[in-house]
């Protein structure tokens, strides 16, 4: 009888193989692909539509292949025979089951119209943002809005208002509670902090920071600077993008970009150090979860954490600058001849409201989130209205940043998210900011950041989180893993303190 | 009952173009993820397993598709109602229907054990080269041809001996009777040529040729002179790989590879207008065949016709020298600061007979590949065992070019080719190179290659070849479609004249 149970099972899971063969095939190509699109691929008009009809064929695909009844019974069958799972199959038979569950209940029509709702928005923002014209663009996130408001509707499992339920969907656990009580935190300190900076006498010279650096040079020293933090090149590539990003096309090729402006060295090196921190945790996935549906980063939050740690925390330090600077002036001779150590550590560290959250600085970034947040709410709720949104942005800015958009471009119209029906995202930022703090804390009764800057040797920090974040993957929901590391809540006084001590000492305050 | 007719042709054309669907998303997925593989992607162990195994999958369900009976029956259907079709779409049907037909008669069973020989024997080929010990290697070479002869027995629909359908299978209608004429002459002009320019006293400069060429330079030239040469850089990308190669994405979407040595800058130049006159071809195939199984080079002859036109007959001309060099000269002030244009010129051309082909020049290239042709041509009819390749191969060497390999490294394990199967393949570049001169006589009618090139725009040039060749993409043989351009059918004597005249001039014989 025993036998045959556990013959049963290892026929499950071999079919569970089966159908992850060819998963892990078309997530393969889908990621190639898009990577490809997103770097060097051509952009004339035809090239566009051929690739988006063959990508649009392989997304249905997929669709089909995740949603099919032959693997919901399989999943179901699996959950039956639960206790006889590993901790990690487990884990996989929850996420999928809630996956299928979600997929079933979403009619493949209003599926294949939202697709094609979401691919025209795209065009109908750019459009819009290049022409600074709002009510062009409303209808289309008005439908957006329908349709995300209707499939959280339908798929709804988390207690509370709709709004939780987007939120769980990037980050499991996650509720409109946990968010208001860590941005009203964020809030408290980082409005009043942000006020006092504007009044500091401290000048930050930033005349440098336009002058030219060779396309070359910038790559050449993008890759040294990659290699250095502890990203592996060799299972993984730099490329150019408009937008950076980080990828993984399989589990040994994960890959990051950024984009080189010459008069911009700066958004280069920062862009490398931000997504090579994302392509560290995905390159040390541990042995147990790699190259499985659990093989990667445990949420956005996280990712972002760790994102936010290489790029701001360690990046941006001052034990960090004061080691690299002797290099830069050394490959940068003529651009550097008259720039001293604190001039370019206060000028990476320049903080200032401003208008475009992917030029924010580490300051005021959660600020910008924090407007987003609340609008987001709102219009789930249906408290905000589509039409009403650019008055609403705009008075949010200016309550926290106490700056005002002069045109919609530069404020609602700004971000991609809500045109690709990203609603409940954006907190995710803010939550990687805080807790990639919270981590450093733990890290730091063991590991001490600056000796271990100053040592010149990155390493250790990097196997500090392969040892306590990046080899469980996707084990752990997010706030959950976060506690068994730091064996706390999330909790934003640690960010909040760090903020505080930095910035009050560049800006001597 | 007209109108039936009619209804039912328009269902069948509709389930054609459903297939053809899945046919070009195939496509594009694998091109795509090809191209990056020899491109960027990185190359540890797990990440070259991780895209095998995807890219397998693929490949057995890209032949399922097009073995799909349902597919069969429908290329039958379509063949009863052959009169009422356009010629593109006869042309698809019986191109289908032989390569339906081909695959139907083989083994799947053979196919996989076939598919994994060859991903073996890639490595072994690979190990033997590098270890120079060709015994390691000669038992897949012997498998591979027990296979090679398997499937074309099998498949074979043309008259004659056996290696007549492998050459059919790369060049419709080329044969054994065809090559042997073609060679002779080849072998009775070129081989005396060789000989004379060995004994001329003329000295060739070469020690500018090794001179350092900054990589980023070098690529910066390379686009430049694919745009100058009419290649279409919206519609395509230039990247780097460790053997150049072009590639067609999608239509729209063609692209070309180059390696650069920044000690030998004209392998770039040269690998680049080569791939260039490839992706030209691809660029400008007609409407009419665009995006069909029709939107391709003719043949690999006709295709290699215009790689070795731009790459040689126009790149080594010396009406082009003369106009670039000026150029050359001023962005590479310090390398060609004591070269002249004469020099250079001699430089760019020397004829000197040497053991690998993919480094030989335009004068000897044929006589290379009149070895690998007299060699597979025995192979397969089994005149000639594996174990005596290397004598053979050393033998023929001496009788061509006058000079014997010293080793299998440098001798008959030189090339991939075989370790892929690819037997039938190799003349298509050498006659590649006849055609090409073939067409220039004729294009010569209307249009002066030397005055069009003096005039510094060569879109006359890439429009007389779209008007009379890539129009056409694959509606016609390659052998039909050459005589319906030149008027002829196969005429080497041109070829022999024009390197004649060439290097006769050049070498002062």
């Amino acid at each position: 009888m025993e036998k045959t149970k556990d013959q049963e099972l290892k026929l499950l899971l071999k079919q569970f193989d089966k159908h992850y063969e060819k998963t892990k095939a078309l997530n393969y190509v889908m990621n190639v692909a898009s990577f490809d699109a997103q770097t060097i691929a051509p952009k004339n008009d035809g090239a566009v539509n051929e690739r988006s009809e063959a990508m649009g064929f392989w997304a249905l695909e997929d669709f089909k292949h995740q949603n099919d009844p032959t693997y919901d019974r399989l999943i179901s069958d699996l959950q039956s025979q639960l206790a006889d799972l590993t901790p990690e199959m487990k884990r996989i038979v929850f996420l999928e089951r809630k996956k299928i569950d979600q997929l079933k209940k979403i009619d493949p029509k209003d599926y294949q119209d939202y697709a094609v709702l979401l691919s025209q928005a795209q065009v109908a923002w750019e459009k819009a943002k290049a022409n600074d014209n709002f009510d062009a663009y409303a209808p289309y996130l008005e439908k957006i809005l329908f349709y995300v408001r209707k499939f959280a509707t339908l798929t709804k499992t988390v207690a509370g208002p709709l709004y939780n339920q987007l939120l769980d969907d990037y980050e499991e656990g996650n509720t409109i509670e946990k968010l208001d009580a860590f941005f009203a935190t964020l809030k408290a300190r980082i409005v009043p902090l942000l006020k006092k900076i504007q009044q500091s006498k401290v000048k930050i010279r930033m005349d440098f920071m336009s002058r030219k650096f060779p396309k070359h040079e910038q790559l050449a020293y993008a890759k040294s600077l990659l290699t250095f933090i502890g990203y592996d090149l060799n299972a993984g590539v730099l490329a150019e993008s408009v937008h950076p990003f980080s990828s993984e096309i399989t589990p040994s090729d994960v890959r990051v970009t950024t984009h080189i402006y010459e008069d911009n060295f700066i958004s280069n090196i920062y862009s490398t150090a931000h997504e090579g921190g994302h392509g560290i945790y995905e390159q040390n996935i541990g042995p147990k979860v790699k190259g499985t549906i659990l093989g990667h980063g445990a949420a956005m939050s996280i990712h972002e954490s760790q994102s936010r740690f290489y790029e701001n925390v360690l990046g941006r330090s001052y034990a960090f600058t004061e080691m690299v600077f002797p290099e830069l002036k050394k490959q940068f001779k003529d651009q550097f001849k008259d720039v001293t150590l604190a001039e370019y550590y206060q000028a990476i560290n320049e903080a200032k409201a401003s208008l475009i959250r992917t030029e924010s600085d580490e300051l005021t970034y959660s600020l910008h989130i924090m407007v987003r947040y609340e609008l987001e709410k709102r219009l789930i709720e249906g408290s905000l209205k589509v039409k009403d949104l650019p008055t609403a942005w705009n008075e949010l800015y200016q309550s926290y940043l106490g700056i005002k958009p002069k045109n919609d471009r530069t404020g609602c119209l700004q971000d991609v998210h809500w045109s690709g029906g990203a609603f409940g995202y954006f907190p995710s930022y803010a939550l990687g900011n805080a807790i990639s703090i919270q981590l450093l804390k733990t890290m730091e009764k063991t590991l001490s950041l600056e000796k271990t800057i100053k040592s010149k040797d990155l390493i250790p920090i990097r196997d500090w989180f392969t040892k306590h974040v990046y080899v469980y993957g996707k084990l752990y929901p997010p706030f959950v893993l976060l506690k068994k590391v730091t064996g706390e809540d999330l909790n934003p006084s640690y960010y909040c303190d760090y903020l505080e001590e930095k910035f009050s000492k560049i800006y001597k305050i």
